[in-house]
């Protein structure tokens, strides 16, 4: 029977989304797929301007090598209401009343508020930008870069910026990718972590080969660098970064230390909260503990399925397949989402960096021992024109031989090649497994052993 | 205790490798890292020029992007020599003596013949190519392309012929990418096959899609074409190639028919051989039945793990890793080669070909019921520049949602794409699985949901 505060037709059930980007609106479409309008109203609920939008393209737009924002979104609020889904856009939802089944939501724009109620809210409410509470840090010309709001925002200021000095601050996915965007805008390029080196996804020894091939290409690289100010110039607008005492100049400054889960409503609500502030699911993406509540998204931990812990690992592609789940089991079909092998492959300019698996301190953590071995093959075979060296390193378990984890840095067709590897560790496969699986081989496109299994003989020979 | 005939040191045993490239020079440097020539002689005959050579090159060698063939060879006679290898160039094995442990051999340039005792063989005689007994077929300018000779004496002709027209006979994988060698070389370039849409390792739909795409190119594609006579011109050389009853010009003609394994002497022998004229082995790659017979290479089957059959499929890829199997067995080590899944990557020009597991026919034949879905998508987010298109197809078993075959025609980014299902169908994964699988995602890797889980989705829909 449907929600009474619904007030629609008998029979009628009401689906409410708190959050209207990748998995909030990938399950109110897939939900909307298997359940007409007439079994099955959807509301959702977004507080900024733009639905189902892709947040990893934003870099790209920054960076001038795609047109915004429009290109960056793939279902208008016009094309989901065409199919029925009522998205109210620059509406925050600012309480849950789970036991009363209803959400309460502000008007940005009026300051009106409402009640709506439900029969199954999906809480798909994304991360923010971590933003350390130091003096400047708010400043006019310090941007965060995690919506398409943002990106605008930062794209005014490269505008009216008088000089062409940019920090960024974060060596993590986002900064790397921004710090190559801002190359391209023909800036130059500091990035501060406090890491000794950047991508901090990987094991340092890694690290340090992206390190080298970013100050190859211009950018400067600062290890170890705590910022602790932002200092202002005389018009108030950010002049410098102050890090381990030093300052760096700056006219612009991107922020890329990372996200946190946005669960404030959950939090109040009491809803169940991982160690990284993350809503914990069950499969099928319902919320622990509640029949009527699923979350998915950044908003959301998930299981790992090499270490066996929850792990905040906010991607786009992790979101869209919980919203697919969600919309599935909220339509009445049937879907789960098993969990991630810690999948991520990222560039800046022509290197290319990726990882599945765990690290040397991630295995070491959850109590695994292992062998880590590293190798230097090439993207196709050595003879043929634009076979590109790549390093690779492989993480086996001692004893069972199991594949633990892989990081990849390389150039043109290093990055893609980690799905070998994120599917093997998905299977359980051993590094012996590895060295056997029958991969594509022609010269233009791999050596006649493949990278990922040059390290594989190399980490069946160190286990021996 | 060593081979008598061997007259060596006592205990010293002898290794006796028939045929010097991929498969039998790995087993030989494999067997060397694991045992030193005090314990291990190791004899390889070899009738041609070269060892350890990259056959699959040839294609590029002879269309200009490779300098030849010193770069297509991994390892010469003399680097073999230093580490104790033993390898008689120009001299060919007539005969085994499989009782009496011992293999006759002639020297090519002086006809002497000598008899050499073994305690382990290693047959990896490779391959031959098809060449169908017509009129003309062994015409000069009549080229097979299987070895560095082939490549040598193709590009002498390609040197001295007075037109510019090419005949490809075969729109296989040799075929195809001899057509692109050869417009690379500015020929003219008429491919013709007996089957109606080319690469018929692939379904007939998505060989149309490359048919397209060779047309597109400006090469000529013919299907249906039977050939039955190769004509010569009043120099005796090739001057045309007749199909169907019609005349195709020709000023050069390469076949890429297919190839077939190298078994004559181990047919003379008594060892057992496949459907396909290829060696059985074990796992170990011992001939089956025989203690100390080994085979790898184009010369054996090998077992279908998606089929369950013994196919034959000759890959450099396989006969390196067979090669290294045997080296550690008879090293003293162990080793096994599992068995294939029968994946192939290929390109022509900028298309991209790749295939792996089961075709529809491949499928019926074994008798399993499937559901067969293609799907379009792009090697990119479709908002970053380069997005190009690629057509999946994806075939799953009814019931048991098992994954049986993909195939993937594209551009860039296409064809290393197949490796995802490789590694799945090597571990059993269900089409359901694939879409939940944790892959790199990025937009200028991947749309969010990667090409081949586009096509996992959509069958997955079509098994419900």
């Amino acid at each position: 029977m449907g929600h009474a505060a619904a007030g629609g037709r008998p029979g009628r059930r009401r689906m409410v989304v708190v959050g209207g980007d990748a998995a909030g609106m990938s399950a109110a479409s897939q939900a909307r797929r298997l359940k007409g309008p007439d079994a099955l109203e959807i509301v959702a609920f977004e507080r900024g301007h733009f639905t189902s939008y892709s947040a990893c393209g934003i870099p790209y737009w920054v960076g001038g090598e795609v047109p915004g924002p429009d290109r960056l979104i793939a279902r208008t609020p016009e094309e989901h209401r065409a199919r029925d889904i009522d998205v109210r856009l620059r509406t925050e939802v600012t309480e849950l009343d789970l036991d009363g089944q209803r959400v309460r939501s502000r008007d940005l724009e009026s300051g009106s508020e409402a009640w709506t109620g439900y029969d199954h809210l999906v809480l798909a409410t994304g991360a923010r930008p971590v933003r350390p509470p130091l003096p400047g840090i708010d400043a006019p010309g310090v941007h965060g870069v995690q919506t398409l709001d943002d990106g605008r925002a930062l794209l005014d200021t490269l505008t009216t910026a008088r000089g062409r000095r940019a920090v960024v601050v974060g060596a993590g996915y986002i900064g790397v990718e921004m710090a190559e965007a801002l190359l391209n805008r023909g800036y130059e390029v500091t990035v501060l972590d406090m890491a000794e080196e950047p991508m901090s996804t990987l094991d340092p020894d890694m690290g340090r080969l992206v390190r080298r091939a970013m100050e190859d290409m211009g950018i400067a690289v600062v290890g170890g660098a705590r910022v602790t100010e932002v200092l202002t110039g005389p018009d108030g607008r950010v002049r410098a970064v102050v890090a381990e005492g030093a300052e760096y100049p700056a006219d612009v400054v991107v922020l890329g230390i990372g996200v946190t889960p946005e669960t404030g409503l959950a939090r109040a609500a009491g809803l169940p909260l991982g160690a990284y502030g993350g809503l914990l699911t069950d499969l099928s993406m319902r919320v622990r503990g509640r029949e009527d509540v699923w979350a998915g998204g950044d908003c959301v931990e998930v299981l790992d399925l090499v270490s066996g812990r929850e792990r905040h690992i906010p991607l786009g592609t992790h979101a869209n397949k919980q919203g697919q789940v969600i919309g599935a089991n909220v339509g009445g079909g049937y879907g789960t989402f098993p969990g991630v092998v810690g999948t991520a492959v990222s560039k800046v300019c022509s290197l290319e960096i990726a990882r599945t698996g765990l690290r040397e301190r991630d295995a070491r953590e959850v109590g695994l021992r292992f062998t880590a071995v590293t190798v230097e093959s090439t993207s196709r075979a050595g003879y043929y024109p634009g076979a590109a060296p790549m390093a690779v390193k492989m993480l086996a378990e001692l004893r069972t031989g199991r594949l633990l984890g892989v990081q990849i840095v390389g150039r043109e067709g290093a990055g893609k090649r980690v799905d070998i590897a994120a599917v093997a560790l998905t299977a359980g496969l051993t590094v012996e497994q590895v060295v056997s699986l029958d991969l594509g081989y022609a010269p233009p496109f791999s050596p006649v052993w493949d990278p990922v299994q040059v390290a594989a003989r190399k980490a069946v020979a160190a286990l021996a």
